[in-house]
């Protein structure tokens, strides 16, 4: 079985978390035919972290992990600190295949994306 | 003219800073049939600040600017920081028709942006 686990950097505010956590769940109902378990996972500061989000993919029986960082940008955490904590569980799941998408602002699709929201602007 | 300003968060790393400046640029190449002017400020930390972004694309003929929120929760920055500069600003360009966009993570795109990044991700 295949995961995917969104990875956020979490926040001190619970409601954005919650948006993560429910993108992970809209992300689950969609692609379901691609990755039959999906969920959310954080850098710090929220609950799972993202250790414990891989191993929950595990535990449900995911023989390989997808980690997709929720971030746009290059910086230090896309760059070092989610490798890091990633290549650290890795170790403890020898047997099963985890690998880092790249982050968001890398795919062609942010072009689209943006001028999406700048034309869903609200008028007057 | 109608004018899209992204707005990013600023970092101290100025890699992360230079890659809104070039997205930006790209998408001024993008879309350019649609905004005339594309400029990339930052919440804070980097150069330049949102009004100063505003006014440069004033100074260069802008009648309305678009305000593009490059954030993906709906934290303190979307909906207090950036709402609360921009009302400071539209006080001096009172001609000008200035508006902020719903930031990214609120678009329906945003799912199959994720897909296309977990589905990019390498293979050994």
């Amino acid at each position: 079985m295949k995961a995917l686990l969104l990875v956020a950097h979490g926040s001190r505010r619970q409601q954005s978390n919650d948006e993560v956590v429910l993108l992970a769940e809209k992300l689950r109902k969609k692609c379901f035919a691609q990755y039959n378990i999906v969920h959310a996972a954080f850098l710090e500061l929220a609950e799972v972290l993202i250790p414990d989000g891989i191993k929950k993919c595990i535990d449900e029986g995911a023989s390989s992990v997808i980690v997709l960082p929720y971030f746009l940008n290059s910086g230090r955490h896309v760059v070092d600190d989610i490798p890091n904590i990633v290549n650290d569980t890795i170790k403890y799941h020898p047997d099963v295949d985890i690998r880092i998408a790249p982050h968001l602002g890398a795919s062609d699709l942010m072009m689209d994306l943006l001028m999406a929201s700048a034309n869903s602007t609200k008028t007057n």
